[in-house]
């Protein structure tokens, strides 16, 4: 059994649904986008600052630095994500809210009071320097690939390689990155670094416009050329790295199911207002059943995303990593929640292809999002390798029984 | 926060799941089975027979004759349809397991003394006589046509009407028959009535075959001319028979994700296995992504599946009717089991479309499953309703708010 | 350009409609079915009878003995496909379709004479023992594996080996089986013999129990020892049998696309008279959105099937093996047929999974048909690889023609 | 039988293919777009300027002013729609290619000569201003319930209404505008007029962003008031506007389909260049079974789409007006290039949803496509009619003949 949600957990929620449907909504027209489309770094401070006031800042950390449990999180982050905008503004959005997680896990205090404060107080962004150009020959999908390099250097490390697809680097505060050590003591082993940004050593080449526009920054590619980094800025153990990534992993994953399945069910919310005013060929569109079936079928779908997610969220909450869990939840909402997308564009019709709701960058943020932090097919494919895995030690239990 | 699940509970459900792989699974091959398919009433005996020996008759109803909770019937129902067998073998199959559930809700204990005690010690079957022919202008989906009539006559009732689709009826020791009263206290309301079968006066008119086989005496379409019962076995009021129709509704509605939940659980091992062991162009058929995939998707849904149940299972132990929810549960139940045995046979290939294992049973009972209890469509239709009637009742909240 | 639909052809496939429409379609409730419900040689007889009198026996070979073009085949094939039973009443049903058009392609006028006249006459049936049990380690989906073999002995040579899912097997009065040669002089290539049928020598172990019911005979396992077939009755050259294979591969392949297209538009017919018919909730069943999308669907597949065998039957006409394009079409139609089949059931509700109308068998039928001739995986490996070997070809035609 | 497609059209096909690979792809890459998006005008006439000099500008209409059979329409509209720009650069783009063909259907010679003229000449652009707008309860996709007037006034038409998603309107030098007349002799009539563009009476209210971005100029709302045209400008007959959308429907849908192939067929050839070269989890992506799969079903898709149009071109060419084939071939091809475009992001992972190649742009095209031109709703609804009526035309038939 699960730990109940606390009465304080809730309440923020609450706190944080009224927040993001009164005070952030308002904000989704607002004209200050970068040129790829995402918001301003500039209106991402003006919206923190609102909900500073509101006390729904880093609402999944409790004052005393102490993270809530995945299912209170849920409650929580499912709120914030009712707008696009609304994660940017409490401060529960991808890739910090993962970053915050893992500093607060393995960090020490000091390396908390320097990074971690500064994030959860929400007055800057930060970035997750992991995945590795494919055409480099790096790591893409398959970590164990790192080409990234660190070396031991007296009291600094010095960090050579590529990255891609860093959410947020541009305009981020703090840093984490990740290099595989040639330094004889942690040899092939991976090791995180805690950086201030921006630094001259990390060099943005390129910044692909995107199918998503929701992530301040984008997602770029930066070369890094002898960054220096203090030894004391190591965040844990050198050739750790692995394990922490591990430890970041299913909570990160999960949290973006959490952030989407808020954002389709506002878009739910919206296709359903829209169907249950307008008439076409006779009566509201909600009573033509080619209408009125696709918006059952979402009912459906938002409950079984929302129980994938608390599900998943009560076994990370038991103590486990969960990997196989939050693939399976992964792969499970990310596909439902595009069919919700998909279905409340169509029964918005052109209105539903405009930027005049936010379903149309529901629509295209839930398609980057099928590819984000592992596409379906490499979920499966895992689930395909623990299928066969269990089936042999299955069968070995059945042998050794038989044999006894 | 619903009850806990009760450790005799889980101790029940354990020794049901030992029970149908070791006891019932080798009679799947057993050749007795009627002209239709179905398992005939002689092998159903023997089967109950040793589930009683086994203690796991009647597994969802205790000693004392109360009812397990909906989240303790369903580890127990789960598990007991881990062979389309199982379920006849101890008693939890439709129609019964819902036939008893009503009488146990609303019969006196005099009625229970008569009819639900041998139907819990297992000693016959039970019909349901509520659908009428939609070619005789009668209650198909729509039970507000009911065209099927009692009348009061003396200390009896006389019926007469046609029904359709009666599942077991053919065979069946007790029935639940339900009419429109033509009767002045109670006109139009609908009367439900205990009857002993056989009777002369409920002809058989066919018992056609269908691509399901799984259920003993199959699915009669009957003529009632002149039934007489005697007023005292009228369950529960006049006028009530709705009602009572809604008692059962949703606990009888999960009651068939459970079961088939556990009987595709069952496929997916047997394709499992079968992929685990079979060699094509060169490996193992589960390191084929095309196939490894498919069971990976398997698994997913398996979990979707389990959680849709509990959820609606909460819900009705926290004493809703569960109606909507039900709903939600049986269209996202019946169509992920579809896609889950559909994957199973296409994974087994030639043998998947042979009776060597039961999966090809399975693929064909999950069929109708789609369509028995209200289609996916019937259900979809009265969501969209449900979502309307919402959405205009928060428009009336939201005016009479803002009027106040 | 192909060339234009003889006015013959056109004029035998009408004559094909009618038949199965006036003379065929009444027989579908006759029980003359043997235990696994395929329908008996004796109704088979009756059938060819009338089908004989009314001069559209094996309508696909003209009465010199030539074959109609793809093109043509398929305007009197689906025609034929319009029952389940139609194939059987004018002999153009699967294995003896493909049997006669390769015997016609590559036997010699004696081989004719002896094997193929009677099988064009229609007075018996034939099987092709190719697939092997792959629990044998023999010929599954992968025919290189073959482990039957043959071996010169005199004027006779001798088999030794099994097949299985040898469709009409029991029953029939022609053998096609194929074999590798442990011959010195055709070590290792595979041959083709024709066989009287029944044969000592080949025992039928088992014919199980399979989803779909149409094909006489079902899909026997069967064990080879020692069968002498004298040398004269090989069908063209030794250690050409994977050739006459492929001659054999596409068309047949093709021919079960018209049938079961056929089979998947009557069921339409019916699922459409049945909605337009009907009433629930107060209007026509086709006028329920939720039902007249599933026909509109219905209606657009149809003419993709149609369109992908009328190509693909062009390909052929024109002299292509069309090994890819038959794979491509098999896939693509017996996908929408399942599509089709579904949708009836569905439309149909509760009688749409009763033998009360054909809706049901043919649901089952193409449950089968996407694993018959090669399931969907299989054909979609063998495409992939195509469009990588294309993609290879292209980019070496680049670099000579860049250094040209 | 269609007319065979001439060597000329294939000859102009191959031209076309060769200018839009070689010339227009590179322009991919050109920043040229407006804030929404779409390329600018002053990017469309350098295209065009070359589309000229290589002779493919306008080349689906002869150089004596004739028109391509449909089926050699689909020829060169499926190459020119291998880049997005191509359509642009060749001049066969929406909405400019439906309103030539509608004016040299139903134009006079002085018309053509002052209007239609500088279109094929490629020296400007077009708009159709049909759509109105539902919040204004104008005609959204039902036109019957159109509320742009026109009165007759003197030697000139007075036109007053609003219009919505006319594409191309801002920056257009022609428009083509509908409207019901509210004049004596053609009361309740539609009227179509040839206005020249920019006029100060058609005012553009909005031209929001879209989820597409292919089409220069976007898609407007506007307000028309007091728009003067000369009466010489109708265009062909008052009161049969609605006849002349009929000429234009099919045709124009049609050639959506076309380009809209050739933009997936680009993007399938380049996931499967991306698939043939990159490696992951230890091979090249395209032997994951998981990938292979995906473009082998593209494939298949491809063909069908391709066999769709060229059916429908055919029915066109045969002198029909083809509404419901122009129904069921969007339907079929707008459904099927979404699930390639689909496949083609997911196979090329985080590049597919950047716009390092059109892939992305494609992706976003074919939803929006979904939507334009009658959504898929929309066609079903008006297929399922169709059938019915068809059924009550069968059904009344056969009783007349029973009757006879």
């Amino acid at each position: 059994m699960t730990a109940p949600i606390s009465a304080q957990a809730m309440a923020m929620a609450d706190r944080v649904e009224s927040f993001v449907r009164e005070i952030v909504v308002p904000y989704e027209q607002d004209p200050r986008r970068d040129h790829h489309g995402a918001p301003t770094d500039d209106l991402v401070m003006e919206l923190r600052g609102k909900a500073r006031a509101a006390g729904v800042l880093t609402p999944h950390i409790r004052d005393d630095g102490s993270h809530l449990t995945q299912r209170e999180t849920a409650e929580v982050l499912i709120r914030s994500g009712l707008s696009p905008l609304g994660p940017l503004a409490c401060n529960t959005m991808a890739p910090d809210e993962g970053n915050m997680y893992l500093i607060g896990h393995v960090g020490s205090p000091a390396l908390k009071d320097r990074f971690l404060t500064p994030l959860v107080e929400g007055r800057g962004r930060s970035a997750f320097f992991m995945t590795e150009p494919a055409d480099w020959g790096g790591a893409g999908s398959d970590p164990s690939m790192m080409k990234t390099t660190c070396r031991r250097d007296g009291d600094h490390w010095v960090i050579d390689g590529r990255k891609t697809f860093i959410t947020g680097a541009k305009g981020a505060m703090v840093g984490i990155v990740m290099a595989a050590s040639v330094d004889e003591a942690s040899k092939g082993g991976a090791c995180m670094f805690l950086v201030d940004l921006p630094d001259p050593a990390i060099v943005i080449d390129e910044v692909p416009n995107t199918i998503d526009t929701s992530m301040p920054g984008g997602h770029s590619t930066v070369t890094i050329r002898e960054l220096r980094v203090p030894a004391a800025h190591m965040l844990g153990e050198p050739g750790e790295g692995f394990k922490y990534a591990q430890v970041r992993l299913s909570p990160a994953r999960l949290s973006h199911c959490m952030r989407w399945l808020g954002s389709c069910m506002r878009a739910h919310e919206i296709a359903v207002d829209y169907a249950c005013r307008r008439e076409a060929f006779g009566k509201t569109l909600i009573d033509h059943e080619g209408v009125g079936f696709m918006l059952a079928e979402n009912r459906i779908l938002i409950q079984q995303c929302r129980l994938m997610i608390d599900w998943c969220a009560g076994v990370l909450d038991g103590g486990s990593l969960g990997t196989v869990e939050s693939s399976m939840a992964k792969v499970s909402v990310s596909e439902a929640l595009m069919k919700i997308a998909d279905n409340c564009v169509q029964v918005m019709g052109g209105i539903g292809v405009t930027d005049r709701t936010i379903v149309e960058q529901v629509f295209r943020e839930i398609r980057a999002f099928r590819i984000y932090d592992g596409p379906t097919e490499v979920h499966k494919w895992s689930l395909a390798k623990k299928i066969k895995r269990e089936w042999k030690q299955a069968r070995e239990a059945a042998r050794a029984e038989q044999a006894a």
